[in-house]
């Protein structure tokens, strides 16, 4: 018995709150993933509704491992926006509606599971998965970027994350062109307000009124409401004139960041994740790299590599919070 | 005998070298300077003349103490390019003509005065300096600029030097504007080919064919043969509309740098330094300070601060190497 005990006690929970999904797993302590569940992440209902829900999704994830949630020795949440670790409060949410006030997600799920709960910063959660289980293994320092509907980024040096004041790794807010493009954070040229999928896919709308594309029937198609990873990806492999342009523009803009971000801290790797970075693979890669390249003063550029935990590092990541 | 031979053993010597000058300091081993020298690097003579040089300034400097070489617990010196400090051998210096092979500085040195030398990054060191006894002291994370000829900077996080690969820190090379003006490294854009001395003086002496300048006027009134800090600090007091307009460029330059910094490491200070830092003083600071802010990200901008130790910065910090 004391054996079973010490066993089911190591077991994890992990969260990914996103801003359209909620992704649970639960893990042996470490990367070996024993059941999983993804719910939508609720549209209204502000903070107790997310709350029910990541509560209903770690319940899934436990069904799916045929374990109960007192077997999980604890459960780790990685969250965007800005976060109080130490409380486990979450101060305000930009992307789900009607969380702009703090809320104690951390102590409300407890509560809800019965189980100790942490919360961490969706990014640098994903980060760590990478760093201990996947991309980053080999290196002691790396820049990973994840290129999503925004560009989130974070850093490791000496085998540590880098967290300045508290929210260091902001590449998506890098300026990629002075007095450029307005971005979402209210700076003119951020990385982000050219390679972020939100603006890709504002500027396609646009371009849409004067030019062919196919990325909006393609979305149709797959019965989205807006441009996924997947609908870009196969623009791109159709050839599309808007689509190409649109991703190279935001290649390029990746690039004048990491290749800044790398002359400011040398580091070794620089990994690349997110819906785009992953969907797109290795081919686009390539091209950020040389992008990358382009601004990079050391003589020894670092080593590109794609993020390898997908979907599921964040929640990973989420679980090795403590 | 016992105390007066501790005292001596905590003295240090400390040496700047520098692409126009060598600066020599004899410190109590912290920031108390007790004798100083300067020399002019020389132009010819290649590495042996600069080691000749560099243990003459430190004569002086000892002499100016009234210390013998015995005295001091050891040397250590600043120097500019590429460094293996284990062996103490400079592999190349970019500034000073013939030093294009690697020369065992530190051993030839340590010959030459019959005390242990070690060998550092010259921009390191002086951010190393403003973390023990300057603009850095109350800060556990600052960014250090130095504007000068070039533009370095060190990067100091949770009070230690941030390293990356080796040569972490080098905003003069961070991208300040795609497809901009190509910088001596070879890249485009470069903050170096928009705020460096030697960029400024370039296209200073293009735009005087054209235009009105007191810059070279002034340059050889006080007897210089090229754009001294001085000298822009002059020609800006008399309103002269070129230098008004290169600097004002340069710190548009120098905000995107540092601003796209910033937001990768929250910080918590930006320490200005370097001879253009320096002698431009607060008026500029501000300026420079309200161009990074236009490029930061978080909503409470870090604090931005002149280096205090000026000149002697360097070899002070030079010192401290052990």
């Amino acid at each position: 018995m004391a054996l079973v005990s010490e066993t089911t006690t190591r077991m994890k929970g992990g969260l990914d709150l996103g801003g359209t999904k909620v992704q649970a797993v639960v893990t042996d302590g470490a990367d070996v993933v024993l059941g999983q569940a993804r719910r939508e992440t609720p549209r209204r209902g502000g903070p107790e509704a997310v709350m029910l829900v990541l509560a209903d999704a770690m319940r899934a994830a436990l069904d799916d491992a045929g374990v109960e949630a007192m077997g999980l020795a604890g459960i780790g949440i990685g969250a965007p926006g800005a976060i109080d670790a130490d409380s486990g409060t979450v101060l305000h949410v930009p992307n789900i509606d009607g969380w702009d006030d703090p809320y104690p997600l951390g102590p409300a799920l407890a509560e809800e599971l019965g189980r100790p709960v942490r919360i961490g910063n969706d990014v640098n959660v994903a980060v760590e998965a990478e760093r201990r289980f996947g991309a980053g293994r080999d290196f002691e320092s790396f820049l990973g970027v994840f290129w999503g509907t925004g560009v989130g980024g974070g850093i490791v040096i000496d085998g540590r994350h880098l967290v300045g004041r508290g929210s260091a790794g902001e590449i998506g807010h890098v300026c990629s062109k002075p007095g450029g493009r307005r971005c979402n954070c209210g700076l003119d040229g951020c990385v982000e307000a050219y390679a972020g999928r939100g603006a890709l896919e504002e500027r396609a709308r646009e371009l849409a009124r004067e030019r062919k594309t196919v990325l909006f029937e393609l979305m149709e198609k797959r019965g989205r409401d807006r441009l996924t990873s997947g609908v870009w990806l196969r623009a791109l492999q159709a050839r599309d004139r808007v689509a190409e342009e649109l991703i190279q523009r935001a290649v390029q803009a990746l690039g004048v960041g990491i290749g800044s971000a790398v002359t400011l801290l040398d580091v070794e790797a620089v990994v690349i994740g997110g819906g785009l970075g992953e969907r797109l693979g290795p081919e686009w890669l390539a091209r950020i790299e040389a992008a990358g390249n382009e601004h990079t003063f050391f003589r020894t550029p670092p080593t590109y590599r794609l993020a390898e935990l997908g979907d599921l590092g964040g929640a990973i990541g989420a679980s090795l919070l403590e």
